[in-house]
């Protein structure tokens, strides 16, 4: 019975798919964002969702390629895009970086225990993962604040 | 270079411990809420916190117990828990659950596609990967209750 833990559960296609889906998700709560309040809107102390998008952007494409090769420079400091379009052009531009440079992610890359960017330890499997988990945590937040200003936000099952 | 999409990244220990890192997490949300505003508090039209939980509590063990047997029964209605206390002894019950059945789940189930209680058409592996996801999506909205009521929220990062 308990080796069935070690029953592999999912591949490098399968999570590339999985991240995909979520970030077809997050253009989309991009998109339905009014522009004013994408730059604006705030609850309590927290960031506009444009700014945690820029965490995103910092935290994405850098992340993926770091783990690809191993090469770690500092921690991206970014330039908050200063429109939707530019940010949405963003996101896409590193949708294609992602695709890019994924099938060059190996076995041993996904095992390799490094500090990404010199700070967080971990394997780049789980950087990844990691990096897809604060996406939707952020996503989420984005949601909240949609239905504060009275906007349907897409559906979460949806990912195509 | 394409044969690393074929790579497996993850097993199914490693699922586990994901997702045993998600609830607890979770738990140190439900537990840092005051106890009224956790089934009071909202914003917009949307649900309280513990109603959020509530749904976690019905697509969460159910739908492991669900992938490791095949037998799925209608999609489960349960009663909010009427207090704080409570509310945490079914997440923590659920835990346990969870825990007790995920050895018995073989690769067969992982890949087998069915509808989750009858409704949800996807593999084994995919529905539980969609339930943690659904978990982060909500825990990430009483993030921004708990910064609305200006209560600092657990660190994202901690999964301990």
């Amino acid at each position: 019975m308990t080796d069935n833990l070690d029953t592999p559960v999912r591949n490098s296609q399968q999570l590339l798919d999985n991240l995909l889906g979520n970030r077809r998700l997050t253009r989309r709560v991009i998109e339905v964002f009014p522009e004013e309040e994408l730059f604006s809107f705030r609850i309590g102390d927290m960031r506009p969702f444009a700014e945690m998008i820029k965490e995103l952007l910092q935290f994405g494409a850098p992340m993926v390629e770091g783990v690809a090769s191993g090469d770690w420079g500092e921690y991206p400091q970014l330039e908050l895009p200063v429109g939707k379009a530019e940010l949405l052009e963003a996101w896409d531009s590193d949708t294609e970086r992602i695709r890019a440079v994924w099938p060059q992610i190996s076995a041993d890359r996904f095992r390799a225990v490094e500090k990404a960017f010199g700070i967080f330890e971990s394997s780049g499997h789980d950087s990844i993962q990691y990096m897809v988990e604060n996406e939707m945590h952020h996503r989420a937040q984005g949601y909240v604040y949609l239905r504060a200003l009275g906007i349907e936000p897409p559906a979460f099952y949806d990912r195509s």
